[in-house]
């Protein structure tokens, strides 16, 4: 069943990415034979993410790329990643419908994902998605956050390109957003240009910026909305994607990427099978009572379980 | 040397909390034998977070709550936690020369921590700063978050008391804001309660909220920038302080928090001695060469990966 799925997601068909998505989305089994069978003919999407501060126009700007990316016959997928905050959930709902115009295209393929519960398993959801738009032919694949939590821009650095999208400044925040912004942008854009002169956010943020092997990110300005800028926005992209391919630099952060993909999964995986056998450990029972009744401190008892962790044996599924 | 700044630390010391507090973050082999030497001493103060979006006041309204809590006689230890974000970093820099104010008095202790880096680490660090502060004798121990980021929530709910703060509903942000609260607070202030009646807001959190235990989680409104309503809301405090108590329910959560941080920790102190281990293993450098040749996929070699771990040695540190 799989077998036939992946085969329905290498065709690209809307349908099969769906429920493979699903399947990725929730963890079980099936999504290691999925992967396994779509994985060799991943590699060839150009992946961008695109992420700044809630209210600067992200969906607004990801819709308008989409189009004219259609324009230039170029198949797109879109990645976006609901708010990890407890703060902020529910509010991708409007976005979501409005994108369904894109979804009715055939050469588009838009999905939701909710950011709720661990930041590893949405980051390894979220690159496995990427994988299955890439293997099911989309030649770009977008990953839009909402918001700008630690979570999404996780995700969205974990792309050939990353934009960051502000807005003209209207306060003090605005100055504090970009201390962090320099270090993960590839591409800046400064949407809503014409709700304040943009000269002087972009001034500042061209100044902030640092070149990076020989590419230093350019500043643009848009205004989503009514196209502006949108076009120009594009062929930086893709003049940011000749230029990684050009200095063998795409390749280089994939293999990056993966280092730090498998990393993170396989201890992530060594978690999961761990605490289970943890929680029957009467060595372990023994160490917490301990603590609670204050005979030892927690640095020392983390010492001691760390051994007994080492100790514990992977299981048979690992 | 350790020794000394213990006893500085339990006589209240000033000098010996910052010196103390600093060990603390940087995360030295230090730390443990602080803490070893302090943990005995522990377990007296009442623990509050105070979480909630920024621009709602929380600054403000833990000042006006030190203040309170002076009044009654009671000493005060406030951790402050610097945002997350990469796109809030330094906002607080104002509050913390504001708050020198307190400082100054014998009785209240204030300190702030960045929390950039790793989330582990920083909830780690703020727990072990909780300790300090309750070993040096404070009665009531404050953590302050600035925004609301995950992070940040996952500190100021590893208290005895959450207190989540809002402000009276400006816009439909506000609505979404409520979604993930009301599984956190134990209390909710509608702080700025002035700028708009607050009524509206206050029934919609009070519907919201759900009795946990027989406590169910009260709203209430301050301005806190006039004083107004803190005295009421340090009553709530104090009250909610005596309903743990009387239901054996502060030593309940405190030992849930405290199996919780062990393995945390225990599993973070495991991946530190692994990784280092992991970078000299060929086995883990020829999978990473396959999966980079497409010869195997990222899911496969995850679980390669678990038994690469599980089979290392945990190291001499461990």
């Amino acid at each position: 069943m799989v077998g036939e799925l992946a085969s329905g997601v290498l065709k690209g068909d809307h349908r099969s990415l769906a429920k493979a998505i699903s399947i990725i989305e929730g963890g079980g089994p099936d999504r290691r034979r999925l992967i396994q069978e779509i994985y060799p003919r991943t590699g060839k999407a150009f992946t961008i993410g695109i992420t700044g501060p809630t209210g600067t126009g992200k969906s607004t700007l990801v819709d308008k790329t989409i189009e004219e990316y259609r324009k230039r016959g170029r198949r797109v997928g879109v990645l976006a990643i609901d708010p990890s905050s407890p703060f902020t959930g529910g509010a991708l709902l409007g976005d979501r419908l409005r994108m369904m115009d894109h979804s009715l295209e055939r050469e588009v393929y838009i999905r939701s994902m909710a950011s709720r519960g661990d930041v590893g398993g949405l980051a390894r959801a979220a690159r496995n998605t990427i994988r299955v738009l890439d293997a099911a032919g989309m030649d770009v694949v977008i990953v839009e956050t909402v918001g700008a939590g630690q979570t999404e821009v996780q995700v969205a650095t974990a792309v050939d390109a990353t934009v960051v999208v502000l807005m003209p400044q209207l306060g003090d925040e605005v100055q504090a957003f970009k201390a962090g912004f320099n270090e993960i942008g590839d591409i800046f854009v400064v949407n809503k240009a014409d709700i304040v002169n943009p000269a002087k956010t972009m001034f500042n943020i061209a100044s902030g910026v640092q070149e990076k092997k020989g590419w230093r990110p350019p500043v643009l300005k848009t205004v989503a909305l009514k196209g502006t800028g949108v076009p120009a926005f594009v062929d930086t992209l893709e003049k940011f994607e000749k230029f990684l391919d050009e200095h063998g630099l795409r390749e280089e952060r994939m293999r990056q990427r993966l280092e730090a993909e498998l990393v993170e999964a396989a201890f992530s995986d060594f978690y999961s099978e761990t605490i289970n056998r943890l929680k029957g450990e009467k060595s372990w029972r023994q160490l917490l009572g301990q603590v609670s009744r204050k005979e030892l401190d927690p640095e020392t008892a983390a010492g001691k379980l760390v051994k007994i962790i080492a100790g514990l044996d992977a299981g048979p599924n690992a």
